[in-house]
C-alpha cells in the first residue's frame, strides 16, 4: 500500500487515561482512535493487525475441524431467561428495548444463542461431536474501561462452542483446543502461560486461562522459568526462586493479561435450555458442551506490551501490519522514486505486504514514522540507489546493512 | 471441508413470514437461522457466501485506492447531536443507555463517526483526497422486517467515505466508485441497473442507486432492454415497449432490490461538525465528502432471488460457498471413499474450495442436499470409480458427463 492512502497520521495528543505504554503507542501511531470510553475505531494500521490475528486463529481452528459461523450481537431476552442469566448477569450486560418494547441484550458471549441454534438439529449421537466458532464483536458495560483495548466495552472476540455425546469426546476437543491456542499465541509472538482457572459465571467443571505475561496484567501468575508448568493448585503458593514441582527450572511470579480461556461447560446450558440428543440406546441426553474464547483485540494489546521499544512497536512477524516498509530518502528524486516503486511492485506481486512511503516529507519524519509502524524489515532507498545499493534494516536490530537491490529482495523472500 | 463438520442440515420448517423463495431457500438450506424478527445468524454455508462477497468488495475498492478500517457500532449521542440527526432520525435508530446514563445509538450509518475521526487530521489540501471504507454490522429498527436478509434489523454493510478538497476530486472518486460497483455486482452474478436517485435523509446533491432486478424488489425501475440506460428523469415516465432515449433497445419495467447506493454528500456533515482543511491559499474550507454503501447481506439475498431453480440455489461462480461438491455414492465402499478423498485433497490443496460429502446417507438425500447447496460443479464418485471414471455435472446444466478422474480435475481447474 502507498502511505498517502493509509490514513496513518502520528499524534502526540494522548489522552490522560492512557497510562499503559501500549495504549499510548496505539494512539500515537494511529492504530486506533477512541470514540467514547472503552469504545474504539480501528484505523487502517490497527485493522491490519487485527485481520492478521484473525487469520491465524481461523487457520488453527480449522485445522482441528472447527467450522466458522457468525451470530448476531442483538440477543432476545427470552433466550437469556431460559438460561437464567438475564436476571443473574448484572450491570455489565448492555440492554436495550426495540420500538415494540421487546428487550434485547448486546451479547458479551453467545452460549444462549448457539444452544438455541443447535437444539433440535444436533439431535443424534451420529451428528456429534461438532465444533463451531465465530469472530465477532462483543459488548460489556465495564465499570472502569481501561488500558485501551484491554478492557473495552465493544471488542472483538473469537468464541467457539463444542458439542459432544460423551465426556471422552469433550476431553479430546478440549485438548485439541488447548494445542491450537498454544499455536495461536506462539504465532502471534506472545510470551504466555496456560494456567488452571476458576470457571466463574459462565459455569462448567474445568478451565484453562492463557495469560500473556505483562506488567499491566490484572492477575498474578506463578510459573516455572524453564518449563510450561504454571499455577495450578500445586504451585499457587510457591515463592519466587523455589524449585518447580515438575523438576524443571525455578518458580517466578509475573503479572498476566488474560488473552484466552477454554472451558468444559458440561450440560449447564443444554439442561436449562433443553438441547438434547438421542444416544446409542435411544435415550434423550443433554448435549455436553465446551466453550473457548480468545480476545482478538486483547491479543493485539498484549503483543504491543511485549514487543516495543521507546520508538514504537516492534511487531512480531506474523501480525505486523506490513512485512516490509520501503522509504525513499527523497521522493522527488526520479531514480530513488523509480527504484522504490519497482521494489514495491515486485514485493507486493510476490504476496509480501509492503508499505511504500510516497509522501513528500523529511527523512527524519519518515524514519520515525517507520519505527512507530514497526514493520519487521525497513528498506531505505537513498543516494546509493543509483549504483543499485539500498539500505536494509531489521526493526529489532541496531545496525543497517548495505545490499544490492537483488540481495535485499532475496533477503525479504527468505525472511 | 468435510460435510460432517459443516453443520449444514436441511429443514422443511420454514416460518410463515418467509414468502419470498430466496428467504425459504435461505432457511431450508441452513444458510441462516432466524434469532428474532429481522435478526439472523449466518450458519457456515451462509457465512461463506458473505465472506466471498466481502472479498470481492474489498478487492475492487482497494483497486481504486480506498483503504479499510473498522468503526464501532456504539455511537455516542453527542456526535449525533452535532449533525442534528439524534433528534431527526426517528424510531429506526436503535438507542440505549449505559450504566452511567450516557446515551448511545447502534449505528445505521457512520457519517458522524468518520467525520469525527478525520477532523483535525485531514487538515490540509496536501492530505486529500482520501477514501476510507469498512465492512461492518449495522442496526436499523425496521417497522416491518421482511424477506429475510433484505430488510433486517442487524445486517452487514460496506460503507465508504471520501474526502476531497475540490469538486473535481469528488467527481473522480464518484465515477471510480460507480465503476467499482459495476465490477462488484457483475462479479457477484447480479443482473442490475444503476439508477439516478434521490438523496433522502443522508443528504447531498447527487446519488445513484444500484438496483438488482427482482420481483421482491420494493421499487420500480424503468430501463432499456439492451443498454445500461435506466430510470433517470428522462425515462421515468416511459411505458413498456417504447424506444429507449439512447437509441439502444426498448423500455422495460421491473421491480428492483437496492443493493448499493453512492452519494455526493458535499459539505453537509463537514459544516455541521466543523471538519475543515487549509486550502492552497491558506483558507479554512469544509471537507467535501461522498459516501458509498453496499448491503452485503442484501447482495446475497438478491443473488439467490436471481439464481435458483425449484431444487435450490444455483450460485454464481465467485460467491458460491464451495466451487466443487464431491459426492461418493457409498461412503462405506473403500474404493469410492479413497478416490473421493484423494480428489478432495488434490482440489483443496490447489486452492479450490471443495466440499466432500463424507456422511453415511442415501444417495438421494446427498444429491438433493447438493442441489440445495448449489455448488457450480458436482462430482459423483460411484461404481465406475474403480475403472477411473467419475460423473461431473454443472449445477446449471441438465446433463451429467462421464469423465476420467484426471479429465474431471482438468475441467475444474479450467472452469
Amino acid at each position: 500500500m502507498k502511505q498517502s492512502n493509509l490514513f496513518a497520521y502520528t499524534t502526540k495528543e494522548v489522552s490522560s487515561d492512557a497510562t499503559a505504554l501500549s495504549h499510548q503507542l496505539l494512539l500515537k501511531g494511529a492504530y486506533v482512535k477512541q470514540i467514547a470510553s472503552g469504545i474504539y475505531s480501528y484505523l487502517p494500521l490497527g485493522l491490519r493487525v487485527i485481520r492478521n490475528i484473525e487469520a491465524i486463529v481461523r487457520e488453527e481452528l480449522e485445522a482441528i475441524g472447527a467450522t466458522e459461523m457468525l451470530m448476531p450481537a442483538l440477543q432476545p431476552k427470552e433466550l437469556w431467561d431460559e438460561s437464567g442469566r438475564w436476571a443473574a448477569y448484572g450491570d455489565e450486560l448492555m440492554r436495550l428495548t426495540d420500538r415494540n418494547d421487546r428487550e434485547f441484550a448486546l451479547g458479551p458471549t453467545h452460549e444462549e444463542i448457539i444452544t438455541y441454534i443447535v437444539r433440535n438439529v444436533l439431535n443424534s449421537y451420529k451428528k456429534l461431536p461438532l465444533t463451531l466458532f465465530q469472530i465477532q464483536t462483543k459488548y460489556r458495560d465495564e465499570m472502569r474501561p481501561r488500558f485501551g483495548l484491554m478492557r473495552g466495552r465493544e471488542f472483538i472476540m473469537k468464541d467457539a462452542y463444542s458439542f459432544s455425546s460423551t465426556d471422552e469426546q469433550l476431553d479430546k476437543i478440549y485438548l485439541d483446543m488447548k494445542a491450537a491456542y498454544i499455536n495461536i499465541f506462539t504465532r502471534c509472538g506472545l510470551l504466555f502461560r496456560p494456567v488452571e482457572a476458576l470457571t466463574g459465571e459462565i459455569g462448567g467443571s474445568e478451565s484453562i486461562e492463557f495469560m500473556a505475561l505483562s506488567e499491566i496484567g490484572e492477575d498474578t501468575i506463578v510459573y516455572s522459568t524453564e518449563s510450561d508448568f504454571a499455577a495450578n493448585s500445586e504451585v499457587a503458593d510457591l515463592a519466587v526462586g523455589e524449585p518447580s514441582p515438575d523438576g524443571i527450572g525455578t518458580i517466578a511470579h509475573a503479572k498476566g493479561i488474560e488473552v484466552g480461556q477454554i472451558f468444559k461447560l458440561g450440560t449447564k446450558y443444554s439442561e436449562s435450555m433443553k438441547a438434547q440428543f438421542l444416544d446409542q440406546n435411544g435415550r434423550n441426553q443433554p448435549l455436553i458442551m465446551g466453550c473457548y474464547g480468545i480476545g482478538i483485540s486483547r491479543v493485539m494489546m498484549a503483543a504491543i506490551e511485549q514487543n516495543h521499544d521507546d520508538k514504537g512497536v516492534v511487531w512480531p512477524k506474523e501480525i505486523a501490519p506490513f512485512s516490509v516498509h520501503i522509504v525513499p530518502v527523497d521522493i522527488k528524486n526520479e531514480t530513488q522514486k523509480d527504484i522504490a516503486e519497482q521494489m514495491y511492485i515486485s514485493l507486493t506481486e510476490s504476496g509480501i505486504t509492503t508499505l511504500l512511503d510516497d509522501r513528500d516529507e523529511r527523512l527524519g519524519v519518515k524514519l520515525s514514522d517507520a519505527d512507530l509502524i514497526g514493520s519487521p524489515i525497513r528498506i531505505v532507498v537513498g543516494r546509493d540507489a543509483a549504483e543499485g545499493i539500498v539500505e536494509l534494516k531489521l526493526r529489532n536490530a541496531s545496525e543497517a546493512m548495505q545490499n544490492t537491490i537483488e540481495d535485499a529482495k532475496k533477503f525479504v523472500f527468505e525472511y
